[in-house]
């Protein structure tokens, strides 16, 4: 793409054309030539959106409840922009963009602009696509910006660290699944949603997410876990909300009914009061900071890898190696060593 | 560390003092000095081992199948090495530990060596510290080597596949679980276990896991899906196991009462029957290679991310350019550009 062709790409972009947007993601998701130039160029545009990752179990209800979301502020008169990304599995990548097709027909404007993303159809990182394609709306200039995610695994926490405010979906169950929700998720949520209220046994999984985030805050270990709500508050009322005292924030317990739209208010209220939280507290900024302070390192190491694969690639490929580390004429630690401390070299006899 | 002190250390290890072991293991875990030169000694003395790895949710009971493992080995005059991975919170740490003591007093002989390891006590990646950590039991003699790990991200993926066989641990219970199984675990089982299976629900949990496993074999996304399992059966049963007319294999599913015994003998029969069609499959051979190469490209990933890091230090840490990003005089992009141009121009310069 030539500078002339990224300029007149960039400038319909902003301009609202939303064939534009399209184009720009899907040259983030591919990393066709020339995508670099672009998010560069978007950056300076960027800024003026609220970025909300829901992330939850499958069958937890996240895409009804994003689809309500998107819906209320549409009758607001925002803007909404959703990325749903599927981080692992091939096999669900078809009913993500099924769930979808029905979203866009329920709203019926393209204001709502939907995308969906999965590592089988995004080169490089979800993390990385998923940070660039907040820029190309947020560019763009919708208001409200969506990222929903499956699971609790490292790729979906990293995934939700793009957002200012990530709101967990509990489905009521057995204690199984609050358990399973320590084991990550816990860490970055600053709002838990309990949806399909109206079940047996939501009472009780909002009780047991109480306690949990009771617990978190009474922890020792408060505030040494996870990038995202580090610094919540430390009160002794687990649903409190903000806490003027030490100016923290204890992630509160939201019950919805998504498919009736029940509790879908009060939940947006919520994202409200954290985003005016961030946002007075100061943590709007630092969060801002450590993001991109980790989105720098995570293009370093992608660019060093690039550096790695072209040492490799000079050196005939990986297939000798692996050769004799099998027959123990070598190691793995050894072949490291071997490749890499050509570029050590070079790099210090020049410092 | 001195290389007398290495070559020492070494040869208590290989002489079977558990010691020795347990400080070698230490050293990997904090990637002390003179580390990588231990690991590297030791890989020649490895590939006497078959090493399993026992994956599942919380509370689906894998450290109580793992402990009966364990017993069952022993009861059968084999050496059992145990490394118990918790990849993500902080809070698991503790309960982890708790259960082990009991089993060390169950065992009550130290020919079951057993270590916990935490992504919070082990410096850089935990996957590497595994695969280290499983050269040092292999090299000391041990003849199981068993990985247990919690939950189906992709870390616990990355951890696991360090493993010959995989067994993935499914309690009985509502659908969800199944679904959720989806998100990354199914395609690197070897083997399902419906532990509990004395429990309501699991004769659904086994009906649900054996349609899932036959939609596998019969989808044309089947073989290329995971690191693992790729090329497992097409045949139509879905319990057949080994399957011989395509050499392939299809996840069986066992039925376990882990905390009575129950079944762990036809579970450790299922292993071993894995491991057969692995060896005269081939694709023993070709899942070591496969691992060493990915081992070598991971090595490598780190290695470069610490030139990068380097880089950084010697233009004076990344808050610099963070101010700038925040200021939209640069964005992430240029920032990565302007480090890692200079090294790769010097590594162009001299080819």
């Amino acid at each position: 793409m030539s500078q002339a062709e990224t300029a007149a790409l960039i400038d319909d972009l902003l301009a609202g054309k939303h064939r534009a947007l399209a184009r720009v993601i899907s040259k983030i998701e591919n990393r066709a030539p020339g995508y670099r130039e672009l998010v560069s160029e978007l950056h300076e545009h960027t800024g003026g959106a609220t970025v909300v990752g829901v992330t939850g179990s499958p069958g937890a209800g996240k895409s009804t409840l994003v689809d309500k979301m998107a819906e209320t502020y549409r009758e607001r008169g925002e803007t909404v922009g959703v990325i749903a990304i599927d981080p692992s599995s091939p096999f669900s990548g078809g009913a993500v963009l099924g769930d979808r097709i029905r979203m866009a027909s329920n709203v019926g404007d393209m204001d709502v602009f939907f995308r969906s993303m999965s590592a089988r159809g995004t080169l490089g990182g979800l993390s990385t696509a998923t940070t660039d394609a907040v820029k190309a709306l947020d560019a763009f200039g919708k208001d409200r910006i969506i990222i929903e995610t499956v699971g609790a695994g490292q790729n979906e926490v990293d995934i939700v660290g793009t957002a200012d405010t990530v709101a967990v979906l509990v489905p009521p169950s057995s204690g199984d699944d609050v358990q399973m929700l320590k084991a990550g998720i816990l860490e970055i949520a600053d709002v838990f949603v309990v949806n399909k209220a109206d079940l047996d046994g939501a009472d009780r999984t909002v009780k047991e997410l109480k306690e949990m985030v009771h617990m978190r805050d009474a922890s020792p270990l408060a505030g040494t876990a996870g990038h995202h709500g580090a610094d919540a508050g430390r009160d002794d009322d687990p649903t409190g909300g903000a806490d003027d005292e030490d100016d923290g924030w204890t992630p509160p317990i939201v019950e919805t009914v998504a498919k009736r739209g029940d509790g879908v208010e009060e939940f947006l209220g919520t994202l409200h009061d954290h985003r005016e939280w961030l946002a007075s507290s100061g943590e709007l900024e630092s969060r801002r900071r450590e993001r991109y302070a980790e989105e720098i390192r995570r293009l370093l190491r992608e660019e060093a890898a690039d550096l790695v694969q072209t040492e490799i690639d000079t050196r005939g490929g990986l297939d000798a190696y692996v050769d004799a580390v099998v027959a123990k004429e070598t190691d793995p630690y050894a072949v490291a060593e071997e490749v890499v401390a050509p570029i050590r070299n070079r790099i210090e006899e020049q410092q």
